[in-house]
């Protein structure tokens, strides 16, 4: 690691075309009033060294320095600030928009590239946006626009900043970390004009930039096996190894040996005193002795050629003591030495709903539907969660991946991208050892399917980082969720919203902003209140549209988004004109239709709603309020349609909100 | 109305004891020259002119005008800008942090004060705190603290401002704007120093203030009506004259009287062909003729002695036609002139749950059952999309005001804090014209009874108000919200919030953080993110209370908020140790158990369920995930006591949040 002087610094911008106000580094009184009369009065001067690290604190810069005489007078006082190395003099810059941008190594992805406004928005707001390095065009101009502070260049007080400078200057970072190995750098401030950009102060540390695990291996065996081992399988119905062995039971085709050397017999199978012993080599072992008997266990399986292992037998990394470190990190060298994948320790285990493995100790999960969403988890608590709350949707597969000693998210979104049965991914993280394994992974798949992400921690509790130094930015809930983003995912905040958003990405792909119709305005006002708060977009209607909407319905309803039919909707004839009209409109990427049925006044039957319904030729939601009895009706009606159905007003504007996001920057 | 110049300005503030920085008004050259010299140089110089709203836009204010002559040129410079009456002459203060406070007359609440720090805060950031006058000194505390440039004041790059010198300025206000008459006042900017604060620039101007009715009537005989016609009921079962008869009906002691000239008897009771034909005066009187009978019936009614109307017929101020305001207006003079009272027109009625009235358009309404939650909505829709949704809770009464042409906000607001079967009151709203009086009685609403707020139009679509300048911030979202909080009541955002907030207020009352316990990290690590990021808090545990939980819980958990208990939990002993170790902790205020089943390892009988929440001695929320049938046993375990219940993570942890708000500036 080497801290280059501000001098070496902006030198080395310099080399790769980035302007910087340049300076002349001094170590004598001379060299300093010689280098100002150079560069003309007025100048700058600032003391420099490499343990000086907030020159400003110590009042190590001086502006509007105007003779020789002050030339000497300052460069005697900034020596005698304490590891004063010498001063460095530059002239004195027209003030523009300070930005600041930054590139430090973030301890899961690497290079992570930081922007800013200067002044009270990074430092008081914290208000930052960050991209992963190397950045594409599209990653530096969102970066840019997706700061609040961006208004500032977009005018303000009649003054502006040149946006594409600053784009291009970011795009520069890809290059000079990548050339120079830069493991930090702060421009700060860089003064962006109305035409063009000069960084005022960098600060440049040079050194091995992290380099990350890219192997990723193939686990599409664990979901096609045909034959299973339970090694730790047990005749006590209370023990988890009782529970596997049911779970996988639930398919009559798989072939299940149960191991237990004191039992001849489990739930009606023959056991088997070890791997060793079986008939065949199973495809894949399940693990569920006691944390001290696993290792001997994998071992045994992996010398009998058994392909993989699912540990769900807990006592590792996450046990917090060091036995258990050491255990996982024995594990791992099994792993490698013998090529043997392994899932988990520490996972309820993993799920092929389409491949009929139930290999969990919830057998529960044998009874979930299929379906086309593969659900990843790190938390299994979450997984049962999600199962009780959705337990009308459909799943390929469902992934617990426990503690990751072996298989880690990259080698699970490689899976699911290759896997013929998945159309969606939903992701749902808690923390990370190689992010950048898992976005080069998920760029790869997001370039395939659709995937959304949901982390936990964005909250204070476990998002402490600061980010006025773009060297504390590790650990970010937000450095996380920009790569996702710039990975192509989509980011929800939830358990609900994931799955919902998942759903509604199986169903259709929604382009253009969210149409609301109602037959009762505050349903119409609430919606259109959640979906504008919640970064969502509402369709703005084109003259064409509304000149229509006005047209077909009387002055006593809300004639744009959101649409209020009123009474007119319980005309089937004008309820279809106005779908068709909205529908017409460039602008609306999705239709939603909101309906709390009242009876006997304000009521459409089962039919009626299956008819407007199908009517929508865009992607469209129906709200839909009722009994628990009407509404299993209309679900039985709209069975099979495109249309994504809800009893929650709130749940069907979230996630309209969500697929609509603003882009509007593009 | 009349605009104060700056100098007339800042002699009025000086009066009530604010102090500014005073500036000599010059008409002439030798008058300014005299006044800066009085002053002494550098003085500050600014052009005077009723007319110009914006000095510096048009280059009218120079700072650091040093000697007489500059002041000579400057004077001249200054006088030739268009409009120009004079020029002031001030001293040049030192910078202080510069904060921007305002006052103006907003349509629905009268005088209003907005305070915000100055430059990018408010206008690019928009981050300023309203609250009605007159301010008490928590009002004028929570709106300094409440902006995000709050932490400007608190002390940033070495500089602090004087919180307390600029609360004591808002405090000033209540006094100056009453006395004067003042409808708008800009004071930007105000120097705020590390000791005092100064205004430094004012525009004053006065004029009358807006008064609000603020009488409040009687309505509560509407809810305890025992005899009722139904002007315009119809043997037709799909008119909303039948189904409001039927309605009625589900009340077997009510006397009803359907009202129909051409009917001898509708759905088996006696029809009349008047209200002066019936056989007694009834309470009230159902009008469902259509708008053009509205007002003979009404004056009908009226003059036979019947004391209040509930109209459910449209075809009024709604319907953007001239002739429905027209109508309007006269109902308006009608309740007037006979002093009866009018709800409505163009609501689906009003149920008094309790009292066995369903006086509304929707038959299912009868089937709500009773409890002491009022809910207010000025939607049908949403009313009716809340009881589907809400289906197992009990109301007192369910009201939809409709248009108010007389029984408003205020009325209602009485009449709940009157009742003795409403403890707590759940308002929907969508508009209002008499904010005041609706701030009014809410605050004597809210200082007997728990109030829950939720208004629709918060996002940009309804709220398109800049608040660059205080005048323009009429029908602002936040200006209500502020308003709603100052009164009392606590403010959400949907109405699902609004009904699971009302519940948890008739239930408890939480004074402090939250404990998240659970079995399953990833359901407490979700709702720590919900509680944090939405506002609320979770406890800070106590040194004794961490010491404890370690004690307590194998190092494989989480042992700080949230705790999870993992395996231990399924240990009753362990459990209740926790739950007393968390109870006993001074700043827990709700405790929150978490708990996704997961046969057959991870399962809590409903008994052990029923101790866990037993044991908890503070309000107590249990989010709990299973299967249909589990979870109603589980309800029916929990029914009477004082845990609240969610199947959804996210809803437990919302109402969570909102209860436990941060208010950590007290």
């Amino acid at each position: 690691m080497r801290l280059l002087l501000e001098h070496e610094s902006k030198a080395l911008l310099e080399k790769y075309g980035i302007k910087t106000a340049k300076c002349i580094f001094c170590e004598t009184e001379e060299q300093a009033v010689k280098a100002a009369k150079e560069i003309g009065f007025p100048v700058v001067m600032k003391v420099a060294g490499r343990e000086i690290i907030h020159k400003s604190d110590v009042g190590g810069v001086i502006l509007n320095v105007k003779s020789e005489d002050e030339v000497r007078e300052v460069f005697q006082r900034l020596m005698s600030i304490p590891k004063a190395e010498g001063v460095n003099i530059q002239p004195q810059l027209e003030k523009g928009i300070e930005v600041i941008i930054g590139v430090a190594e973030n301890e899961q992805f690497g290079s992570v590239a930081m922007f800013g406004l200067g002044g009270v928005f990074v430092e008081v707001l914290k208000d930052v946006s960050f991209r992963l390095l190397p950045l594409t065009r599209r990653d530096a101009e969102e970066m840019v626009r997706e700061v609040k502070g961006y208004k500032l260049l977009e005018g303000y007080r009649g003054v502006k900043g040149d946006v594409g400078a600053v784009v291009d200057l970011l795009l520069k970072l890809n290059e000079v970390v990548e050339k120079e190995g830069i493991v930090e750098m702060d421009l700060n401030p860089v003064f962006v004009y109305e035409r063009g950009a000069v960084v005022v102060d960098a600060r440049i540390v040079v050194g091995e930039r992290k380099r990350f695990e890219m192997d990723v291996g193939d686990i599409s065996f664990f979901f096609k096996a045909r034959s299973v081992a339970v090694i730790g399988a047990s005749t006590n119905p209370i023990k988890v190894g009782n529970s596997v062995v049911r779970s996988l039971m639930s398919n009559k085709n798989l072939r299940i040996y149960p191991i237990n050397p004191n039992a001849s017999e489990i739930l009606g199978l023959k056991a088997y005193p070890s791997v060793k012993s079986l008939p065949e080599v199973p495809d894949i072992a399940i693990v569920t002795v006691p944390a001290e008997f696993v290792l001997d266990a994998v071992r045994e399986a992996a010398e009998a050629g058994v392909k993989g292992v699912v540990i769900i037998s807990s006592g590792f990394k996450e046990a917090e003591v060091e036995e258990g470190k050491v255990r996982e990190e024995r594990l791992r060298e099994i792993a490698r030495k013998y090529g043997i994948r392994i899932v988990g320790p520490n996972t309820f285990g993993i799920v092929s709903v389409v491949g009929g493995i139930n290999a969990s100790f919830t057998p529960m999960f044998s009874e979930v539907k299929k379906g086309r969403i593969a659900l990843v988890s790190q938390s299994g608590g979450i997984c049962h969660y999600i199962i009780h709350k959705f337990r009308d949707s459909g799943f390929s597969h469902i992934l617990h991946l426990g503690n990751r000693c072996d298989v880690d998210f990259p080698d699970v979104m490689r899976f699911l991208r290759e896997d013929e049965n998945t159309d969606v991914v939903a992701v749902y993280v808690e923390g990370i050892d190689n992010g950048r394994g898992l976005f080069e992974e998920l760029k790869r798949l997001c370039s395939e399917k659709k995937v959304v992400v949901m982390k936990s921690g964005r909250s204070s509790v476990a998002d402490k980082a600061s980010v006025s130094h773009t060297g504390s930015m590790a650990g970010d809930y937000r450095v996380f969720a920009s790569a996702m983003k710039q990975a192509g995912a989509v980011v929800v905040e939830t358990p609900t919203e994931l799955i919902d958003t998942a759903i509604a990405m199986e169903k259709f792909e929604v382009s253009g902003g969210v149409a609301v119709l109602t037959i009762q305005a505050g349903l119409g006002i609430v919606a259109a209140d959640i979906i504008e708060s919640s970064g969502g977009r509402l369709a703005r209607f084109g003259e064409e549209t509304v000149r229509k909407l006005k047209s077909l319905l009387p002055p006593i309803t809300l004639r744009e988004n959101p649409v209020d039919l009123s009474f007119s909707g319980l005309n089937l004839k004008v309820f279809a004109e106005v779908i068709d009209t909205v529908c017409r409109d460039d602008d609306v990427g999705l239709v939603m239709f909101l309906y709390a049925v009242a009876p006997p006044s304000w009521v459409l039957p089962a039919e009626v709603i299956s008819q407007i319904m199908g009517r929508i030729t865009k992607p469209s939601i129906l709200g839909y309020s009722s009994t628990p009895e009407n509404y299993a009706e209309i679900k039985e009606a709209l069975k099979g349609s495109k249309t994504l159905i809800f009893d929650s007003v709130e749940r069907a504007a979230k996630v309209a909100a969500i697929l609509s996001e603003k882009r509007n920057y593009f």
